[in-house]
C-alpha cells in the first residue's frame, strides 16, 4: 500500500511510493484508494468477461526536467501533480461510449466543493453527445454506493449557482440514483445499475 | 517547443519541459509532436463544434518519490515514463466509443516495431464490443495521413506472426485505409475518413 495524497478537491489518492515523505497533505485514511481498488477490479472482471472495456486514465502529471542517467530510461526528476481536464474512468459498454468520475463520501451528502467546475460540464457535454455520463458514489459511512445520471448531477448544479443547497444529500441520491451491488466478483456490479437506468429507459 | 523523448517502440514524444538534458535519446527531429499537435488541435475543434469529444490520454508515470516543500504543492521528485496500457486517444463521436493510435513514419511503411502488441489486442477488443477502432498513419515523406481500420491492422499484424512481413507497406494503407483531409480548420479531418470508412458501410 502507497501513500495518500489529499488534492486541492479533497479527494484522496495513492500515491505509488515506498518513499514519499509524511506530511499534513497526506490523509492516512485509505479513502478513494480502497473505492478505487474495487471499481479497478469490476473493470477487469468487465474486460476478462468480455462485457466492457473500461479503464482509469493515468493520472495527469507535469513534467518539468527530465535525466537521462542510463540508456532508455529516463528519469523524471521534476514534475507536479496537474488539475485532470476530464473525469477518472472512460470506456466502452454496450457500444456506447460511458465515462464516470468516482467519489468517496464520508459524510452522508456530496458536496460540489469535491469536483471541478469542468468536470461537471464535461459529463453534461458527454450527456448530450449521447453518452452514458454519471457520477458513482460512495457513501463509506453506511457503506452503500450509487450512480447518479449526469443530467441529476447537472440539475443539483445549477440549483447550487442559483443559490441553493451547495451539496447533494444522501436521501437525494438514494431516492433518485442507482444502487450498486456489492459482491465477491465483480466486487461492484456498477454495469447492472447503468442498465438499470440507462438501458432500461429506451 | 519541448524536447523529445524516443519510446523503446521508436516513438517519439515532446517532454514538457525547457530544461530536460540532451542526450542521444533524444531526437532532434520534431515527428510524432507536430502530428500529435494537429490531431489534438483538430479534436479541440470538434469539441467547440460539438460533433465529438476526444481526448489525448495522459502520458503515464510511474511516480517513485514525492516531496512536499510547501502547502499543497506536492512535488515529484523521482518517477519514471511507463508503457501505455492502452492507445492514445478515445472518446465518443455519433454516440460511440471511439479509439485510436497515432503514428508517424519517416518511411514508406509502418513496421510492427512501432506498436505494442499488446496495443493492437486492445484496438481488436474495442472492434469485437462494437466501438470504432483504427491506427492513424502519418507518412511524413509524402505529407499524408489514413486512417487505417483495426480489422486490417490485426489481419497484417497475424500474418506477420505467421512468418508474414514485418510491416504494413504504404501502398497497402493507401489502397485500404482511408485518406485524411488535411486543412486549417481542423487541420485534420480524420472524423471525415471515419464517417466514409466506418458509418457508410452500414
Amino acid at each position: 500500500m502507497g501513500k495518500l495524497f489529499k488534492y486541492p478537491d479533497g479527494s484522496v489518492r495513492e500515491i505509488e511510493t515506498k518513499k514519499a515523505k509524511k506530511s499534513k497533505d497526506i490523509n492516512k485514511a485509505n479513502l478513494g484508494t480502497d473505492f478505487e481498488d474495487c471499481i479497478n477490479e469490476s473493470n477487469e472482471y468487465y474486460l476478462k468477461k468480455g462485457v466492457a472495456a473500461i479503464y482509469k486514465k493515468p493520472t495527469p502529471v507535469q513534467i518539468v526536467k527530465v535525466d537521462y542517467p542510463a540508456r532508455n530510461k529516463a528519469k523524471i526528476v521534476e514534475a507536479y501533480y496537474k488539475t485532470p481536464s476530464t473525469t477518472d474512468y472512460n470506456g466502452i459498454f454496450k457500444e456506447k461510449y460511458i465515462d464516470f468520475e468516482a467519489k468517496t463520501c464520508k459524510e452522508l451528502n456530496f458536496s460540489f466543493e469535491r469536483i471541478y467546475e469542468h468536470q461537471i460540464r464535461h459529463l453534461e457535454r458527454i450527456d448530450k453527445l449521447g453518452g452514458i455520463a454519471f457520477l458513482i458514489i460512495e457513501f463509506s459511512s453506511v457503506d452503500e454506493v450509487y450512480i447518479l445520471p449526469a443530467k441529476l448531477l447537472l440539475e443539483k448544479y445549477e440549483e447550487s449557482l442559483n443559490g441553493g443547497r451547495k451539496s447533494i444529500p444522501y436521501e437525494y441520491i438514494k431516492d433518485n440514483g442507482f444502487i450498486v451491488k456489492q459482491g465477491f466478483n465483480p466486487r461492484l456490479d456498477y454495469l447492472d445499475a447503468v442498465k438499470k437506468w440507462y438501458f432500461k429507459k429506451k
